[in-house]
C-alpha cells in the first residue's frame, strides 16, 4: 500500500494502477481512501479514472460516501452516468442520496420513466427504515413454476439480482406468497413444483420498520435476506445480510456514544467531523452535567457548618462520589446492554432488582471493609470518621446499583433510549445521594449541630 | 405464547404441541426458554419430547447452551445420540463443548473412529479462535469438474453442507485452489470448466486467527462464508455469516462491559448469572478506584489550610471532578469506539490530539462562562473564586480531553486492549488532576499561604 503511495507521488501513474489491479476491490477501495485522505483529491480521481470501467464501478461502491461526492466532483458526467447505471440498487440509492439535488436531477433525467418512479420512491423512504436499506434487485418465481424453470429463470435474471440465493415467490397482484432457497431448488428434481418447496410461514419487516428491528430479525433468525413487504403484504423489496453488518455497526455506535452522553447519529467517523460539530455534540449532556453538578454542590453547601469543623470529611467526599458512579455505572451498563440485546425485559425488572440489591449487598461490605481499614491504619482518623464513612459507603453502593439497574429499566417502559441512562446520568444521581448520605451521616454521628 | 405456557401449566401437552408447531423453529425454541424460566424443566422436557424429530432437532440448536444441558439430562441417550447426530457439525462441537465430559464420552463412543477424530481435533481450537467457530461440513469440487459436474455433485451432497453458496475447490493434498459461487455456477453454462468460473484471489482466515479477525473480514468484505485454512493452506473448514453475527455481538457486549469495568469475557446472560459471579466480575475495578479515589482524598488534605479558611472552596470540587470525568469519558469512549471500528488507527494519533485539543479549547470556554455566570450571579461569590473555578474549569477540560483521547491510543500501543482506557480509569484520573489543579489555583489566587 505504502509503495503504491509513493509511485502515486511520483505520478508512475500507470505502474501504481498495475500494482494496484492486483488487490480485491474492497481493498482497492481503501488504498484509494487512504490517497484521497494522504495525497489529494485529484491523484484519486486520475487513479480511479485508469481503473477498468467493470471495477470502477465495485471500487466506487465501496468509498465511504464522502468519497464517493469527492469523485464524482471530477469525473465527467458521462462517466457519472455509466457508474450510477451500473451500481447495485440499493448502492446507488445511497449515492443519490448523498449528492447534491442538482446533481441527481442531471443523473434522473437519463435514466428511463420507470427507474426514475422506482428511485424517487427509494429516496423517499425514511432514513433507518427497512426501506432505506432494501432492494427492488430479486429474483422472483411463480408457484407453479417447475424447478427446472426456476433454475433457468434464475440463470437468466441471476446477474442482476443483490442475491439468488433466496427467491420470492409472488402471487398476482406483486402479493408475496412464499420463499423458496436456491439450496432447495438446486438439490430437488427438475420436474417437481416451486410450489411443493416454497416455505410460505417466512419472517418477513415492513418497509416503514426501523433497521433495528431488521438487524433484530436477522441476528434472531441467522437469515441471509429477508423480504420487506408493504401494508398490503405486497413485496416491495428485500435487505441482504451484508447490509445488515453495518446497521448493527452503527447502532452499536450510536448507544455506545449516548452512554457516554456523545449526541450525534450520523454516521460520520471521528477523524472526518469538524471540531465545532464535535464540540456541538458533546455540548448539550455538559450543560447538563453542569447544572446536576452545581446542585451536588449546593447539597455540600448546607453542610458548611458541619465540614468548617472537621475538614477531613472533605478527604473522603470524591472516594464516596467516585464510588457511587463507578457502581451505578457498572450496572447501568449492563442492564442497557442486556436490554439492547434482548437478554433482559421489562417483565424482569423485580429479577433485576433483587440481583443488583443482593450484589450491592456484597460489594458494599467488601469496599468497606477495605476502606475502613485504610481509614484506621493509615490514615489514623478516628473511628467515628471511619464509621462514618463506612455506613455512607454501604448505603451509596446499594443506592447506585439500584439506580443503575432500575433506571434504564424505566427509561425502556417510558420508551427512552436506555442508552441514555449510562454513566453521565448516572453519575450526576449518584454525586447528590453520596454526598447528601454521607454529610447527613457526619452530622449525626460526629454530633454536630448543623 | 402465553397461552402455550397455560396449556403446559394445566398440563394440556397434545394443545400446547399442536399451537407450538404453528411456530418458526426459531420461535419454538423460545416459548421453550419461556417454559424452562416459568415453568419447570419436566414441563419443557415433555414438550420438547413431543416434538417431531427433525424439528426437535432444529429448536435445540437454537436454544442457549445452558437449555440445551438442562434438556439433554432428561432425554434418554438414544434420543441424545439422534440429535447429535443430527445436529450441523458446529453446532454439534458448540454442544459437546458444554456437556460433562462423561456425557460427551459416552455420545462419542457411538460415532464412527472417523467422526470422532475429526471432533476430538475441533474440541481441541482454542475458545474464540477461527478453528472454534468453523465447521468441515462444505462442499468441495475439482478445478477440472464442468459445471454441470459441479451442480451434479451439488446436488448429492447439499443436503448435509452448512452452506451450498460458496463452494471450494481443492487440489490434491487439500490445498485451497479456490472459490466459486453458487450463483456463477447456475447462470454459466452447464459444459463450462469450475477452473474457469473459480477466484484464486480469495479472503482466508488461519484456524488459529481470533474470531475477532474473522469478524473483521466478514464485516470488510461483506462475504457470505469464509475458508478457514491451517498453516500448510490446507482447507480445513468454513465460517459462515450467521454463525459471525453472535461473535460481533459478544465482542462488542465484552468491550462495552470492559468500559464500564466489568470484567466477564463469558457469554452468560445477565440474568443467568450469580449474584457471586457478579459481585466478583464488578470488585477488581472498584477495589482499584477506591485506591486511586483516596489518593484523590489524600491531594486534597494537602490544602486542609486553604479549605479551612475558604470552605466555599469545597462546593465547587464535584463541578470540577465531575466536568473532568464527563468529557474524558466522551472523548475516550469515541476513540476507543473508532480504534474497535478502524476508523482510527495508530498513525492517526497527532490528528485526534489536535482535533481533542480544539474541541477543548471549544467546550471549555462554553463550560467556563455558563459557570462564570452561574457563580456570579445565582450563588454571588467573590470573583476570586468565579476566576479559580473558571481558569481550573478550563485546564482540567482539556487535560480530559487530551487524557480521554490518547490513553486508548497508548493501550493500543502497547497490545492492552483500549476499552479498559474508558470511564472508570479516566474519570479517576481527571479526578486526580482536577481536584489539584483547582486547589492549587485556589491557593494561589486567594492568596492564601499553604
Amino acid at each position: 500500500m505504502q509503495e503504491i503511495l509513493v509511485m502515486v507521488e511520483e505520478k508512475e501513474y500507470v505502474k501504481a494502477r498495475d500494482l494496484l489491479l492486483k488487490n480485491n476491490e474492497v481493498d482497492i477501495a481503501e488504498i484509494l481512501e487512504e490517497i484521497l485522505e494522504e495525497l489529494d483529491v485529484d491523484a484519486a480521481i486520475i487513479m480511479f479514472r485508469m481503473l477498468p470501467k467493470d471495477v470502477s464501478v465495485e471500487v466506487f461502491s465501496y468509498l465511504p460516501s464522502e468519497d464517493q461526492v469527492d469523485i464524482i466532483s471530477g469525473i465527467t458526467e458521462r462517466e457519472i452516468s455509466y457508474i450510477i447505471e451500473e451500481l447495485d440498487f440499493d448502492d446507488k440509492i445511497d449515492v443519490l442520496e448523498e449528492l447534491p439535488a442538482n446533481v441527481v436531477d442531471k443523473i434522473l433525467e437519463k435514466t428511463t420513466k420507470e427507474e426514475r418512479r422506482l428511485i424517487n420512491t427509494f429516496l423517499n423512504y425514511p432514513e433507518n427504515s427497512a426501506g432505506s436499506l432494501m432492494t427492488p434487485d430479486y429474483i422472483s418465481l411463480r408457484d407453479n413454476m417447475t424447478v427446472g424453470e426456476a433454475l433457468a429463470h434464475i440463470k437468466k435474471e441471476g446477474m442482476d439480482s443483490e442475491t439468488v440465493y433466496t427467491c420470492y415467490v409472488k402471487e398476482e397482484g406483486r402479493k408475496l406468497e412464499g420463499i423458496v432457497s436456491l439450496r432447495s431448488l438446486v438439490i430437488h428434481d427438475d420436474n417437481m413444483k416451486v410450489s411443493e418447496l416454497m416455505s410460505t410461514d417466512y419472517v418477513y419487516v415492513n418497509v416503514y420498520d426501523d433497521q433495528e428491528e431488521v438487524s433484530e430479525a436477522f441476528k434472531k433468525y441467522g437469515f441471509l435476506a429477508i423480504p420487506v413487504v408493504d401494508s398490503e403484504h405486497r413485496l416491495v423489496g428485500i435487505i441482504t445480510v451484508d447490509d445488515i453488518l453495518d446497521v448493527i455497526e452503527e447502532e452499536t455506535t450510536e448507544d455506545i456514544e449516548r452512554m457516554a452522553g456523545v449526541m450525534d447519529g450520523s454516521d460520520t467517523e471521528y477523524l472526518d467531523m469538524g471540531v465545532f460539530r464535535h464540540a456541538k455534540n458533546r455540548l448539550p449532556w455538559l450543560i447538563l452535567l453542569s447544572v446536576s453538578l452545581m446542585i451536588t454542590g449546593s447539597i455540600i453547601e448546607q453542610f458548611e457548618a458541619t465540614l468548617q469543623q472537621v475538614v477531613a470529611l472533605t478527604f473522603y467526599l470524591p472516594l464516596l462520589m467516585g464510588t457511587g458512579g463507578n457502581t451505578g455505572t457498572q450496572a447501568a451498563t449492563l442492564i442497557i446492554r442486556g436490554l439492547s440485546l434482548g437478554d433482559i425485559e421489562l417483565k424482569d425488572t423485580l429479577k433485576v432488582f433483587w440481583k443488583e440489591f443482593r450484589v450491592s449487598i456484597i460489594l458494599g461490605i467488601v469496599l468497606s471493609a477495605f476502606n475502613f481499614a485504610k481509614i484506621m491504619l493509615i490514615d489514623r482518623e478516628s473511628v467515628q470518621i471511619a464509621i462514618t464513612v463506612c455506613a455512607s459507603m454501604m448505603a451509596v453502593v446499594i443506592f447506585a446499583k439500584l439506580i443503575g439497574g432500575m433506571l434504564p429499566m424505566l427509561a425502556k417502559r417510558l420508551g427512552i433510549d436506555p442508552a441514555l441512562m449510562a454513566t453521565p446520568m448516572i453519575s450526576s444521581l449518584t454525586d447528590m445521594v453520596s454526598s447528601f448520605v454521607y454529610l447527613l451521616m457526619a452530622t449525626a454521628v460526629l454530633g454536630i449541630s448543623l
